[in-house]
């Protein structure tokens, strides 16, 4: 008997339900990275996607995280990302800044929104002003900067791993 | 002065010279998955990327991944594979089979093969028998699965925490 046989798609393990962390998206280039982000997130066991400005999922690509997603569309994030604060979510930005923590080591809080900048242009200032974190993921070689959904990958593989350890 | 300023695509970490990890993959439908496979590689500190078929790196996507990789493209990968299994390197499959390991737990080798299935069919039955290992990501909702790009980006991820906080 082979020692590997593919099992694909196969029985998910269950969220914990104590974390919650919502991804929020600031006005994209591309609707190809919105929804790589939209399929990573909801097979990451996010519930909740926040875009802003003229997006749109691909359902081709977002897969069932265009149905099993919570999806809402805004013109501008900062007015929301106002209003998860207050309600007692940790706002985390994903950018290369001062000040920022290394993703290796920041531990993420119960309760979380992650927002991720623009392919081209980053987290603007006024944005940048209404986070409570900003994580960085360690570059080894050039580009030195990672697409927009592989960092988002990254960032979701991180936050899952730490829950799944128990660090 | 504000808390957080951009500091973007800045000074990098010198990858490890203990560590050695080389990035194959079999066939794949898609060149757009190959390009962000290698852009992400190359950040990650890949040196290495072995592509299989009619693989064309699209170099708006890939960025300095294109020039900065040692790329080689071959027709078939099986006995590639046996070559570099002969070299000493440990062939680790990132694929959902019976008998894989979790990505969170795995550890891997100082010298590695991560070998990436294709986007639809995975990784073969013949590509299958030649591995040391087989690695999975958890996932925790639909589609159940994770883009190839995006399962790669997580994988680099990992193998870079790894090293980086001595694991």
């Amino acid at each position: 008997m082979p020692d590997f046989e593919q099992q694909r798609h196969q029985a998910h393990r269950i969220p914990d339900q104590d974390h919650e962390l919502i991804v929020a998206c600031v006005q994209m280039r591309s609707n190809v990275n919105i929804s790589g982000i939209a399929r990573t997130a909801s097979a990451s066991g996010v519930k909740r996607l926040i875009l802003t400005g003229q997006a749109k999922l691909i359902s081709k690509i977002a897969r069932d995280g265009a149905e099993e997603l919570d999806v809402s569309i805004h013109r501008t994030l900062v007015p929301v990302l106002q209003r998860l604060k207050q309600e007692g979510y940790r706002l985390v930005g994903l950018e290369q800044t001062t000040n920022s923590q290394d993703l290796n080591s920041y531990r993420f809080s119960n309760r979380s929104v992650l927002v991720v900048g623009n392919e081209r242009l980053g987290l603007s200032e006024e944005v940048l002003n209404e986070l409570d974190d900003v994580i960085e993921i360690p570059v080894y070689g050039l580009p030195y900067s990672f697409n927009a959904s592989s960092a988002t990958a990254m960032a979701l593989y991180e936050y899952r791993r730490q829950i799944a350890m128990g660090e």
